[in-house]
């Protein structure tokens, strides 16, 4: 990802954090065709040159916003974690906080708007992808390799489209007419993981 | 869905197809938020008015550019092919087509869109849900009865949450930075055939 270009004052980081926060809110209330750096600057209260000297384009801006975000987030096991726990416990332990969080207005909206953009613009997919998703999925291939030699898991299973099956589901799921609560969400989340084989059957 | 107003001359269905088709068109190339009805008009070849007769938003049009696509589609079992083929066969009979839809551009294309609006205009995906998302669920429940009934699902498995699965994954695949061609979808829909258990394991 391109980011910050050297040109101009020195950068301030205030002044940062406001133009990704504006930026994040714009592309999840407008999707990245709806938004322009006007906006974001008008938004976070700065002219629209100091977003030009740091971002080249609406598009790498609304990138590194996404990045900025999904960076912060603790929403996964640790390796140490994924190593010493069994799946089932692990799951257990995070099953609030994920249906929390796949229930919630701005994981839905957010979620939304780069798979919306995906095809049309398919740097902020990939960007969402490399710095949310690969992690995430690493931690859930080395759960289901637990479960495949607990015998739960066919031999031949493609752990790449089991994981798909698991995490297409819930975005799936978010984005349909009747969307789940956070009550709902722990039961669907129960459901994939005893059909994926990381919870023992009932 | 609101569609035709009774006001104005009679309708000509050339217009409405004209318009119908660059509604579609622009809806897959910017999404609701950069399109309007005044780029839908030029380029279909008619005056502004002339939309909004028919039409009183950008939102509507879109929803039933959306239906008249998508009701022309035939890419799902009939219900006598449901009751009398089994699963196994049936899948296998549609794998190419299933296949070929699934990777190429234009379904990609609208799937992110629809997806991608699903949140800031839910009435586009309520559209595609009912038109399209519902038929073909109901004849994938029914064959998921089928392995249930031959033993190849856990009896309590939730039908809706393994079409999610299904579904789901499908979807989420085809939008990931490395979107499959056609022979890497076929592979990929036979694993997902299997997991759920709709296919026999080898």
């Amino acid at each position: 990802m391109t980011q910050q270009r050297g040109r101009g004052r020195p950068r301030d980081p205030e002044v940062d954090r406001a133009i990704l926060q504006a930026a994040l809110e714009l592309f999840i209330e407008r999707g990245v065709e709806g938004m322009s750096i006007e906006q974001v600057a008008r938004q976070a209260g700065v002219g629209k040159v100091t977003v030009y000297r740091r971002w080249a384009s609406k598009e790498e801006l609304a990138a590194q916003a996404i990045e900025w975000m999904v960076e912060s987030r603790r929403d996964r096991p640790s390796n140490a974690e994924v190593e010493q726990v069994k799946p089932e416990q692990l799951l257990e332990n995070m099953l609030d906080e994920s249906a929390e969080l796949a229930a919630s207005h701005d994981f839905r909206a957010l979620v939304a708007r780069i798979l919306g953009s995906s095809v049309s613009h398919p740097a902020l997919m990939r960007t969402y992808w490399k710095h949310y998703v690969l992690p995430r999925r690493k931690a859930a291939s080395a759960m289901l390799e637990h479960a495949k030699q607990a015998g739960r898991l066919a031999p031949d299973a493609d752990l790449d489209v089991l994981i798909d099956m698991m995490a297409g589901a819930v975005v799936y799921r978010v984005l349909q007419p009747d969307p789940p609560d956070r009550a709902e969400m722990r039961r669907y989340l129960r459901q994939i993981y005893r059909q994926a084989g990381l919870l023992p059957d009932n």
